[in-house]
């Protein structure tokens, strides 16, 4: 059994690897830390969770942080800043980890320091952590040894843009014009596990609003993700903007692309089914049929819809996921399965969660 | 014009009285204070209030003091403790004061400080205060000074109940047996416009439970109103359970009685319908049609329905109102009318919104 | 007094003029009319109307169209195709129309036959139709007898470019390219009130989706409205999606354009406020606040914010509104408020209900 | 492998019992029928469950009849009237048959008829019917070949009154008084998955409402769970009021019981613990711990708190379920597992989905 240890567990991303976990045959959640909540069972705080889970939360104390090096893998589930500040302790321990926060998505130094106002304390470690988006990133993922989980938002902006980017790269000639306008949306709980106003339920149902139209964290993790992960040889603008669904979980991306003369003669149906043909949890739903965000409820899958209107030189991308698995904690465990060898679906085998 | 100012303008009561006042003929808002948003603009803070008032909360200073001792009617929107600190100065200078709080609900002073863990400052003025349930205390309001307005739930529970008491006190004799038995439900609203983990949405959303369950400070203040308000000439025990329902506004109160063999002799429909038969704010509704709490949302009505079986000894009664508006800052408005002689319905005429 | 009539009240629509007009000094509702609920009160079917309104649904007879011809006006809240059926004859008799329904909303006979299927059966009363958006035909509505009322989709789109295609029309040159794209999300609401699967609560909560990709009736309206009623003066193509969001009112619609070098040059925030200043129900944000759905519910208001990214070319259009409200019922009797010469705001000053 | 089929399996029960099955390790779900559905792939009217199975629904010929009776089990996800159809042909070739609708659930023909409004076609299978509660009727089910799956509301009722009858037997004298008040309140998916106007989202979301208040078919399932399955010395009056809650899923049942003199002296949430110490489904909460729904859901848990107030003579039971899962498709595939003598927790081990 692979031990595992969730650093931070008392947000919605730590509790959902605990409930995906559960499932996984060959792992075992041996430790769970919080500071607020050191002392208490998890399921006093997650009633959820009796009969599942009798751990206690640990502080991170000295004792605990030997626990922690004894684990084979760390998923940290905290806030941005914790994971770097142990990571170089735990990876000289021999242990793995998998950051779900920022720390180790953004490659570039001064794009994390402007975005995420923080100096980052081992940027050594940073340059050797993997971004953890299996679909693209496999190949590395077998060997790393630290993960930076992606965003949510990112993944589904990347995985949206995966077939269109590597065409057009194959070809060596822009298939769709340098603007990529992502207009996102998502289900509350991206927010987090917080007592904020914002998020009050008599503020946020029966309501929709846009927010970071200024500017949002996830913007250069798309970015890099489009230059770097997927390599495009032209350069593009993103547009991102965020909006809140009141909703609890989903997050749904349509992606607005304009096609170029020649962009219009692909059949963009066949890219990206033939893209994902081999990947089971991106599922490309066939021509004329459009997704919805709880068709993946609480599951790893993304779906992505593509719609080609090459009269107007237009091509729309549709992504839905689950923003805390396949937009956090499945995604996580994905790449964990990947990083030590598993079949990459354990743990991650539910089914979407209709109605 | 009546200048009306209200303290603690930032919460839910607040805001739902200036929505309310807004279109009130005789009635004008000329201040609003506000401890934690001083020097905004309400309608920055409410952005829904633009083009609506363009007032600054002011802080409680000595100079807010003054203009408040000139204004003709101050509603604390505030929590518990806030207005017994300045009722005294403020009915010395001949202004009226209706407090949304409860510092003025409780007559006797030991419940008060048993439940709400405050001393009271002023027990010589809460012997003055007028409960503002205008339906049963309209003549003394019409000559307060201060008054108390209810709780959202003894609101419902008290107006449902007043028929049936009433009809047991003119035939002398027990119609229900003692126990009474209000299982309450409402809108995450009535918990206020505040930064709290279990108010998330993603906490509360697709999800009900009890709350309270050991005691709410709602329930001494529904004995008082059986006991007192309607002198109840028999004993009874009320058993309180509330329940948080995943919606932003709305009341429901589902009262299960026991009928006496004499209780089954009475025609209840009737009996309801003659008890509010000249009141504009309670509507019974007709035999066997049964309510929703958005048939009153957004206005000043509360409907009540009445089950009859008598086979079974049994009488329910179920009871809607929108919690913020005759269970909060509407019946705040219709006692302020009855205070200045006014036409009760002013500044309360809003159709209910459906959908 | 204004006698109205509602052809077709059991709608969302007619509920909501209903409601509105109750709160109108000059109006009084004499008249309504369902084949489905022919014989039934109205507070029946909407109990939340108890206290408001007591007629009763008249089927469309003889006599009833005797007295929907005694009428002054006669709103169509109706499916589409019903008030073409009635036009000819109403307005022979002097009565005005406001039709809630497509059928005088596109001037083209063309492109209602192909959108709506239906062709049309007085093409010459629709060229007298007047497009009832005040902001923008307010002269023409001073003297129509037919009004086809907007879209809700259209009002925000509209509205939303106005400013810009005016600016643009002003300079003569191209400010915006070509493409503007239209993300469009709407509440439940909008899909009237009927009994259909993807509309059941436990299919659309929860939930988000996009619907229409290939193609929505109110696509060529916007057209309409930015080649004809805009008159830009250069060639534009509008990329429409909407998206349902489980909310119950509300639309929002995210505008994207990109911004020439000429149009990068324009303070565009001056612009929107300049543009609107004298409008009542059109309130443009101060730069830097973005809107949210519930600052506009239950109210006639559309808030509209701007935001500007020049070293990107990129200008950004978020508009809310009441889909019922502005969008729809409340549009209606702003519309009716100038054909009769009133103050436009009678009967629409409700304040937004928060929470 | 065990093969299933399930009949009518385009519903919520249907579509959940595919989901919970497809994690069952020794089951194998080979057929679906649908007479509105027939030629259509199960993952396109439910595209959640693309990738989890391709099947496609059968009209109910007689080719289709013939591989229902080389089934191990067919589980009817019909509506009532169905099942009993088919049972005899169905048992006599030897295939075991749990019903999710009510044909098998009243042991009372008269009961069954009067409140079902069908005659019964199969009164003498009805007697060999297990009504489908494994924690009450295991030892029946393992011999059953027709299991009658209980209503949700009466399996948090029964369940909830399952210690306290079973204690008041245990000692022979009346421990509560006779009147049982359930009040009950459901999400949407409990009406099924169905057009309907209540039902829409516009009409049920924001909003809190009473139903069936003179008469509702699990009231003679939960009084025939008192009498027959726990056996009651002493006659019970039960009062059942349900209510619908805007959510999707989850079931919380209040249950109001009044102690006598002698059920004051026994310690009630040691008695609740005891009987259910070794059920893994059933969970009695700690002392002081109240449960929400969400805390089970899309998880065959039940959860049971309780509240007593022996000062006031009075035991409130809150029981909470997921009505799809232990409330439905759960329950049935936890009798199957009994039925087939497999572990019970087989295809149930999901984790509640939080948040």
């Amino acid at each position: 059994m692979i031990s595992v240890a969730i650093v931070g567990g008392t947000g919605y991303t730590g509790v959902e690897l605990i409930r995906l976990l559960a499932s996984h045959p060959q792992v075992s959640v041996d430790l769970l830390t919080s500071r607020g909540q050191a002392g208490v069972r998890v399921d006093e705080v997650f009633p959820s969770l009796r009969g599942v889970s009798e751990l206690v939360y640990q502080d991170m104390d000295e004792a605990t942080f030997a626990a922690l090096e004894s684990s084979d893998v760390v998923f940290f589930a905290t806030p941005h800043g914790v994971a770097m500040q142990h990571a170089k302790r735990l990876t000289d321990a021999g242990v793995k980890i998998v950051d779900l926060a920022a720390d180790f998505r953004l490659q570039s130094l001064s794009a994390f320091e402007s975005w995420y106002k923080h100096s980052h304390v081992c940027p050594e470690l940073l340059k050797q952590a993997v971004y953890g988006l299996p679909e693209i990133t496999r190949d590395q993922l077998k060997s790393a040894s630290i993960v930076g989980n992606p965003g949510c938002y990112p993944t589904t902006a990347i995985l949206g843009l995966k077939p269109v980017i590597e065409c057009q790269n194959a070809q060596s000639k822009r298939l769709i014009e340098p603007k990529i306008i992502v207009d996102a949306k998502s289900g509350v709980s991206g927010a987090g596990r917080k007592a904020e106003l914002g998020l009050n339920f008599a503020e946020s149902a029966d309501n929709f609003k846009a927010y970071g139209v200024t500017g949002h964290r996830h913007l250069p993790e798309i970015e890099q993700g489009v230059e770097q992960l997927l390599g495009s040889q032209f350069p593009h603008r993103i547009r991102f903007i965020p909006h809140l669904v009141p909703m609890i979980r989903g997050m749904f991306s349509t992606i607005h692309l304009s096609l170029t003369d020649a962009g219009t003669e692909i059949n963009w149906q066949q890219q990206f089914e033939d893209c994902y043909a081999s990947e089971r949890f991106v599922d490309v739903l066939p021509a004329g049929q459009y997704p919805d965000t709880r068709s993946v409820r609480a599951s790893n899958r993304l779906r992505i819809a593509v719609y080609q209107d090459s009269a107007h030189h237009e091509l729309t991308v549709l992504v839905v996921q689950d923003n805390l698995v396949k937009g956090a904690a499945g995604q996580a465990v994905q790449s964990m399965n990947v990083m030590f060898g598993l079949d990459e679906s354990l743990g991650l085998s539910h089914v979407p969660l209709v109605p």
